[in-house]
């Protein structure tokens, strides 16, 4: 038995469940797309995957500090998918900014392809949800947004710099990037920002170049 | 910089969100519990924290097969933290019963503790979803338990046997164990009843002892 077979059999049954089952395989790759940045221990790379669990998380714990009322499962929803496109396109580091421009149209077509496999109208309700947050419009995709930029930043922390030192990030950079936690956390990115001026004090974050 | 720091840096500005900043960054040692399922490509065993975001996302596709009404935005919820207990109490195989009734206690004190960092009513709220997933009794909590019965079958069968072959397990404990997704999915177990037995049919399982 292999997964072709088992859906093979599945679709001999019911066509639009073995599309799912199929989708839910697929999905599985996100589990093996790296991220620069390190595990709060330093043991490993996070993968995709368990990074969009702990985003869904850190969005259900930091939920009364939105700034606009939202609609959690909204936001969860965004935030579960809101990565997938990388089983195609890959993950980009944020610093890179060339890189994730050039990176939008794969990601574009990694959307067709993978929502694609979803019978409708599931297909195109969880594709909305993925234009959604790359749109950063709605209190739902802000506030998703602010959390994609706020756990990076806090595993870095908990590992004295992580990828920002191996990749020689200065202060000024982790600001402008991080800052996006002010899209959706105004209270959250006041914190964030007093950890970021005490890491330059410390010497754990480069200052910016002089 | 570290953790610490970081924390005590954030609780002199606002104690409620460093408490919850504490918790995103306790949860991200769910990265690190290994389960005995393998990815579906067989490269490496699956963590519960990339497991729990596959099971939301399962969740999501086949809403519209549950037996039952569900409020998806619960069940989404439970299953987000279905697993934090491992944290502490790691991982027990689920064909192993007797290690499955010894770690329960072990579970519970992990609840108190983990769901317990953060402040009130976000704490509670997080553990009664703990808690309604362990009692099974809401169709939100069967829902969530077949998603979490039929994903790992599925990527045991895109491998062809996986853990169960690794572990000796015959086709009647697997039916015996997955027949659970028949608890809020029963058109799922029809599905995959039959590849079971086609499983068992090619080879790919191993049949009940005779």
């Amino acid at each position: 038995m292999d997964a072709d077979k088992a859906i093979g059999i599945a679709a001999d049954i019911d066509t639009d469940l073995a599309e799912r089952l199929r989708f839910v395989l697929e999905i599985d790759r996100l589990k093996s797309v790296l991220r620069q940045t390190m595990l709060a221990d330093g043991s490993r790379q996070e993968n995709s995957a368990e990074h969009s669990w702990h985003l869904a998380m850190t969005a259900l714990v930091l939920a009364p500090f939105a700034d606009e009322p939202v609609d959690l499962e909204r936001v969860v929803k965004i935030l579960l998918v809101h990565d997938i496109v990388e089983i195609d396109a890959g993950d980009v580091f944020i610093y890179d900014t060339e890189a994730r421009a050039a990176v939008a149209e794969a990601e574009q077509e990694a959307a067709d392809r993978i929502f694609g496999m979803l019978p409708e109208p599931q297909g195109s309700d969880l594709r909305s949800a993925w234009d959604e947050y790359e749109a950063r419009e709605t209190p739902e995709a802000k506030f998703a947004y602010s959390c994609d930029r706020l756990q990076p930043l806090m595993l870095n922390l908990a590992i004295g710099g992580g990828s920002w030192n191996r990749h020689g990030i200065t202060a000024d950079q982790v600001k402008k990037i991080n800052g996006g936690i002010a899209l959706g956390l105004t209270r959250v990115w006041e914190v964030a920002d007093a950890i970021l001026d005490a890491s330059v004090a410390d010497g754990s974050l480069a200052p910016p170049p002089s």
